[in-house]
């Protein structure tokens, strides 16, 4: 699953019908990239959330008939990261075999 | 879901019968790169879409039988998009452990 | 779907048995990334075609036993595209909420 | 499959059903992007594991009804690589063309 | 399918039951991002593979039950890849209307 923002929503009168009257959330990575989601939770503009994608995409709207492939998973309230040592795994072989 | 603009059509005269008599639109993203697609909403060149993959793209052109990865699920008519603060998740992090 | 362009083939004598006896193109994108898929429609080097990904490229074959991940899907005779205004989803936000 | 080093957890109080009450770790790929999985091995900070994406990663979690795109497949306890010619294939062609 | 190298075997004590006792390859691609990979076919590090993905993978195992969404799919004896006009769609496009 992947982290996204919420940044608003698309207004698309034409669409199929697969996608029920669901709204469609406007996202964004943190490189301003931009994605469309379906959001069975609600999520709101500034909101940062998780992304569910490909089959259980539409399995997590709690309908597979809904013809989606990104699903808001849920809102994030904190992270909860640790100080690592971020080294390469190419690196991290280096220091066993040292 | 992804976003992409529609910019025309290929023609494919030698092609799988998985694809039916479905035209394929030519679809490009904001960086130029770009995509083939399967349209059963009829999008025009010009138009702003947003397109449905996987094993979703099946189901969305109303018969799972057509071998397509990839369908315009709607035509964009507008953003509604928020100005929110882009700051990166770490940086989120950052600021409630401040 | 995306478009790649055939450059060849791979010989590989010792191979899962799922591939039968298919041929393996050699395909590349326009940035020269290698790719290899199964090919039902007897495309030659150099053609531009466009390739069918995930389990849509299984039933692509004919034949859902077939283990590949990546079909051609056609070949393409010719791009109808027009020349539209490119602009970035969120340029087109401005102009419309100008 | 990835490989991806643990650096923590995701609070999420509001999310869908489908997830249970499994937590939620934050990896990050060696650029430092950064992901959200599901873990039934117990993975810590700091450790590097390699995940399972797609419909695999539902029945990973030895429940197809966990609604995951991405499961810690494995911790790595070290990695066993060789000093290999990493000429590029077409490289490798030139060299068996000679 | 894409074309890797292998580089070496992932030691991990601590996995999820669904792989088996297969063993883990560890693949790199021209670039240098590694992969992990199943292997049916008994591949060597420096042997140049080609590797399928998605839910393909599962099956190319030749039981659908090993959790895995990389498979290596043989290895490659080598390239038959013809000197092609690498223009960019676009290019040929205007080529043609010129």
């Amino acid at each position: 699953m992947e982290i996204r923002q919420v940044i608003g929503s698309l207004v698309c009168t034409h669409r199929i019908t697969g996608l029920g009257h669901w709204d469609l959330r406007l996202l964004q990575d943190t490189k301003g990239k931009q994605y469309v989601a379906t959001d069975p939770v609600d999520a709101r503009p500034g909101d940062w959330v998780f992304v569910v994608s490909g089959s259980a995409a539409r399995y997590a709207m709690g309908n597979a008939a809904i013809l989606t492939d990104l699903t808001i998973g849920g809102i994030i309230d904190h992270w909860e990261a640790h100080d690592v040592a971020a080294a390469r795994p190419t690196a991290a072989l280096a220091a066993k075999a040292a």
